[in-house]
């Protein structure tokens, strides 16, 4: 009886190696080679699934990505406090510790290859939609007696989003690096600020 | 008597072709085959001067950086008003036209890179430090009668620019995009609240 190949299985191995790869020796060490050997594969094989690098990064990102999302989903159902749930959820997008620096750093990565490719954009703005309806729903569950229309909901965790996102840009590329006491602590300031300004000031 | 071939000069007419590329056809269309091309010369002799696509876009980065600075340090010598001078200078950091758009690509598709390879990120962090002191000087001679200390004004301009990035990241990557207007309104809504909040609830 022939041997039946479970395509889909081969695919999520591949994508496990790739993050044990990045996860023990860093984005810089992702190479088909380098998954091959991981997996236990010849290169050829390996090609069957995945043509080259960038193949490899977006897989690695679209479980970063789903992973956060799951993460996050977690978050909100574990608090009663809705201002915790909400910070503990924006808290599994930013690198507060070296698994989530790892994964930030996947997600530039694909941003950078978004940047410059339209083919991979859909692909990002898939998984910012996810982010941001939950996201709107943490925010929602804040302000349910503020009787704030589903936009003003959405404009808010989107505003939170894009904090969140410069948060980590600095925690990865600035000079003096945000340390993550520091993160932590802009974090719950931004929160704060972004909660009281949409009730004082408006949205 | 031998033609003295300015090497610097060379490079910069390479950086000068690589915008144009990238400014007419995107940054997908960059190749060192189009650059060749578009600066007439043979793809050795570019060779010579660049190995390879990673070493154009980092080129192209650095002109971006540069230009962006030289607009910021311009738009607060223009202004009287602080307030505006702050807003105008932070407002050349994020896509608020063609240019500024592909600016910006060019900018993520490097900390894509450098979030790959840490031997870039000295180059993202040295421009990441000199808009950080630019944005702090605006922040200053806004909050010039507050007395606050250099780190705190350092903190708050720290903060507009996590902000800025989180907004660039949006306008480019996300599904329902920020449009021009909008874009313009959440930078003004948050450098309004982000003054506000350091002053009534402190940095």
């Amino acid at each position: 009886m022939p041997k039946v190949v479970d395509h889909n299985e081969r695919r999520r191995e591949v994508v496990r190696a790739v993050w044990r790869i990045v996860g023990r020796d860093g984005l810089d060490a992702l190479t088909t080679r380098a998954v091959a050997r991981e997996a236990g594969w010849s290169t050829g094989v390996l090609a069957h699934y995945f043509t080259d690098r960038t193949d490899l990064l977006v897989a690695a990102f679209r479980l970063v990505a789903e992973e956060a999302e799951a993460r996050m989903r977690g978050r909100l159902a574990q608090h009663r406090d809705p201002v915790k749930a909400l910070k503990a959820a924006l808290g599994e997008t930013v690198p507060l510790d070296e698994m989530r620096r790892t994964e930030a750093r996947v997600w530039f990565a694909f941003l950078g290859l978004a940047a410059a490719d339209a083919s991979l954009r859909p692909e990002a703005e898939r998984h910012y939609e996810t982010w941001l309806g939950v996201m709107t729903e943490a925010v929602s569950a804040v302000l349910a007696e503020d009787q704030l229309a589903e936009h003003e909901l959405r404009r808010i965790a989107s505003r939170l989003v894009a904090h969140a996102d410069g948060l980590t840009v600095q925690a990865l590329f600035e000079p003096d690096r945000l340390s993550v006491a520091d993160l932590k602590r802009q974090l719950e300031k931004c929160v704060a600020d972004t909660l009281a300004a949409a009730r004082i000031v408006g949205v």
